[in-house]
């Protein structure tokens, strides 16, 4: 059920889009949208009947708020959005919105499998106040989903979306790398303004940073594993599911990259990378939430298909981040 | 737009529901619902502004309806189905229902990411006439979906579905192959009949016929590349996008198989495979498309991201129908 | 160390490929080698100390040679070839030269990487008595083994062979497949008689079949689990690990192929595909070693990096046969 | 043909050995080998006939010695060992040691399929001159190289090596990762003194840094393409392929790394990204050979089944260092 969170929501919404048209990307007049910074990709909690749980959302997100991340990623791989429906997809995300710190930026998963259904998503979210919407490759049929398909999917989303476009690629969960040189073209498009990349090949991440120099397009690491090594090779910051329980010290790995200190910085990567890997492609979204209950925030079930850890899997998750001295 | 149709299609579906559980799968008296034949899967045509075009799906239909096919499926990959909205995705199953051949069987994919969603889409299929669900893996999280996953996926799903429920397995679409043990647990279930395996590996396919044996269960093949050879280790059919346009000579290698006219068989089998690639794994549905326009049906433009042949693609396709005296 | 055998041995197989070669391939009068039949790939036994055990292989190939094969392959990827100094390898085709019945056909892996020592080996293992060379992938730089690398490597080695060549695929092992245009480019050298393919994949073994058809060009299997479906789609024999210990068996399915009791093959197909994947993807060589001890040949250690099965391994794998009544 | 300069060799390196075992590892006195640093992995050359050309190899090294390269890598993958004898492996290594600078280091490829070829090729190594061992994975039988099989198998080469092994993992041709499990039980090795890792995920290779650091046990990137990113994460050098036509580029990347002069580094390495991939990935050894001729090294053809880069392919190879600025 829509609440009326969400209606007041979309009008909040839509004047803050009007707002920002005036001078928008399509003027062609400004600089694109700055993206650098840390980002927790949220997740969404759910009751033990499987319903959305939104005050623990909100108390999630008053947690995170304390921490100096940039914003904060709605909607990605890690906030179950194939499980949601579309309604519950807005209304998560407006009241991530409402719960939030207003200097931070709401970056949103929009991406559906058809290029209409993700530009109609695109516009709701920026009604319900996404920042700008991130829009994973549609994979589905990716033995077409060639350069050419994926520039005129991304290029009709961008032209028709009223907030700012970041590319998604995430080849654990879809199957599919975005080419390089589809990336290169839809850098060049005023509305597109980065990439999130979670296949963690620097040596790609590199070269996307390298052919893209010349236009005004940022690269997001999209995992805590390669975060440091992103920094070297160009990045500008990094969604990281990690950054959801140990929101510290992701933001001072950040810190120590930005300001040279790369031998502390490596250090510290180097403890984060067990960690890191066993929320994520180790234990996947049922670790994460289980190791957020361990630091103090509601993680919650999931919803099925997703399963509970067991609890052998929850011991060895426990010993990725004791062993590392986080637990 | 939901017309007049999908509402008399559902109280019909309700009142066919209703009539086939007095004595059916709960009750454990009966034998399962025999799914042996051939299938095409119905493509979902769209007009130019890529709305979905009930008129030219009807009229293929009535084609199809001429051939001595089991049945037809609709909303399996080749349907387009992850484009559909669910009112889409419903109404084109209403109306296939109405304008195929009473005595065929209707196989609606009913498949989402979610096990609840999965649980409402395949109600509903049933609802609008569906006589049974194929359901294909959830695989967004595919690194999450290991047998126990997918065996509390699938079992959730045929505890609630009034209609029976075959298992759908399509590892070049999901990257996931539905593992054998968990199929041979699954086979047990009252209300699952079957599996539809479009992978192609053939040794795979002989183990789960020999481990189902004594289950009341079987097994589609998922393409008509390797229809022979399905026939050849106990599969009892196949889902065949190839049959949208031979159907005539697809179901002629059906009885050649049953009938063991195994060197004719094999004859004919061999001039359907580069056929059968290029309208599947080599040029996928917009190959299809295309080829149903030569052979006198509507195939038309796929909506977006899939894009059109390029003219030498259509050259290459035209080429595998061709070389094959098909063309 | 090379004992006498091997010398007399080059003897007789350098008059054997004289008289071969009056009236042989290059004269282009004749129809090809036929190879049509049942292979088991002979495994090389070691003694404790690592030592080839000939005496054991020739106890192991007189038990053997009782069965109706067509005759043996020796220094296929079960023979640990890899594991062999060239010596060894000529010395073992030697002794089976000796050990085997004389009607039967020898047929030697002779596959190196470079196609020079390719083209050495396989005169040498005509020298001692091979009477045809299966010739695997190349496969280090595998990413450079396109058509036309594959083409020019197999008609080099064809062109010098004075023993007829069998193309030889094992994507498990290599990492690569021999395309069909290549086996279809290659199937018209005079000296290529056939391809054995261990890859499984059946519409790949029609389509070859097909494509070949009006060449004098046979396909074997190169595995007993998709025995019964390869020759549904037209290939005239197989190359079986499973033979070594399973031998009346997959002979049995040979001729209940052949004779077109494709029921009781079904049947007998079925009851070998557990066994089969256990002595080959499961355990791989130790297995299928462990299992000749069980049956009655000598398996005995493997060399080094392979290793022994665990206990728990060794009990799955004899599961594999109770379970389909073979133990 | 062994000329004389291998005996001469055999005996300067004997001593060279001896000399070394005097308090060498087995002492367990000693800190193990440094082998920080940048090495070229020398190519073969062949003449137009397929010998190797000693002349153009001394040649070669003697352009190559002018760098600041920690040492050389010989019989690396670049180096087409799979396609040299033993002697020729052993020549070549022994002609390197000769016509290199005295004060450098020669890693010698000594990987072989089995443990015991393995061990002799790494006693013959140290005998011609080499200063460490460089061991693939072997990788034919991959399925069964489980981290037990490859702990074994590289416990046994170290023990009986007597000089350093550095571990070597490069999946792109073997198809197999070397487990982090592995490598860091192996680190503890006395003997074991490195890793050289080309599969470029660094965040494994940080894990690696981080789970060895009790030990002393060095990393090197197995390419130029991520070395910026690899002495992030605490990799102590490369082999680089790039090196054999870029070396002075390569070593100034290492100085800026080592130095911290981060922001000079990236935009270094960003111009080496593409040429670094058109001489491993894109076009392999043809394509390095290719660019050394243009570089003023003789490069000359591979031995088959490698083929020359086809006109177009060479023209998108010159594409890759102009477009970067290097030609």
């Amino acid at each position: 059920m829509l609440g009326r969170g969400i209606w007041s929501s979309v009008r909040q919404g839509l004047s803050r889009v009007l707002s920002r048209n005036v001078g928008g990307w399509a003027s062609g007049e400004g600089k694109k949208m700055d993206i650098a910074g840390i980002y927790p990709p949220v997740t969404t909690p759910f009751t033990a009947t499987a319903e959305v749980d939104y005050g623990k959302l909100e108390e999630n997100l008053h947690k995170l708020g304390t921490f100096p991340f940039r914003g904060f990623v709605v909607q990605g791989s890690n906030g179950e959005f194939p499980f949601l429906t579309s309604i519950e997809r807005l209304e998560v995300v407006s009241r991530v919105r409402q719960a939030m710190p207003k200097d931070k930026l709401l970056l949103a998963g929009s991406g559906c499998e058809s290029t209409q259904a993700t530009v109609e998503m695109t516009v709701s979210m920026a009604q319900v106040g996404a920042d700008a919407a991130i829009v994973v490759t549609p994979c589905f049929y990716r033995g077409r989903m060639n350069s050419a398909a994926l520039i005129h999917h991304y290029t009709k989303v961008a032209d028709l979306a009223p907030i700012p476009v970041v590319l998604y690629s995430v080849p654990a969960n879809t199957g599919l790398d975005l080419p390089v040189d589809a990336v290169v073209t839809l850098s060049q498009h005023p509305n597109i303004v980065g990439l999130k990349d979670s296949g963690g090949d620097v040596t790609r991440m590199g070269l996307i940073v390298h052919k893209t120099r010349r236009q005004d397009f940022q690269v997001l690491a999209g995992s805590a594993g390669f975060l440091l090594a992103s920094y070297a090779v160009g990045a500008v910051g990094g969604v990281c599911a990690l950054a959801n329980v140990l929101g510290a010290q992701v933001c001072q790995l950040e810190r120590l990259c930005l300001t040279g200190q790369w031998e502390d910085a490596q250090k510290l990567q180097h403890r984060l990378i067990e960690p890191n890997t066993a929320v994520t492609r180790r234990f996947g979204i049922p670790g994460l939430k289980k190791t957020m209950d361990w630091f103090g925030y509601y993680g919650g079930p999931c919803r099925a298909p997703l399963q509970e850890l067991s609890p052998s899997d929850e011991e060895a998750l426990r010993m990725d981040f004791t062993s590392n001295g986080w637990l």
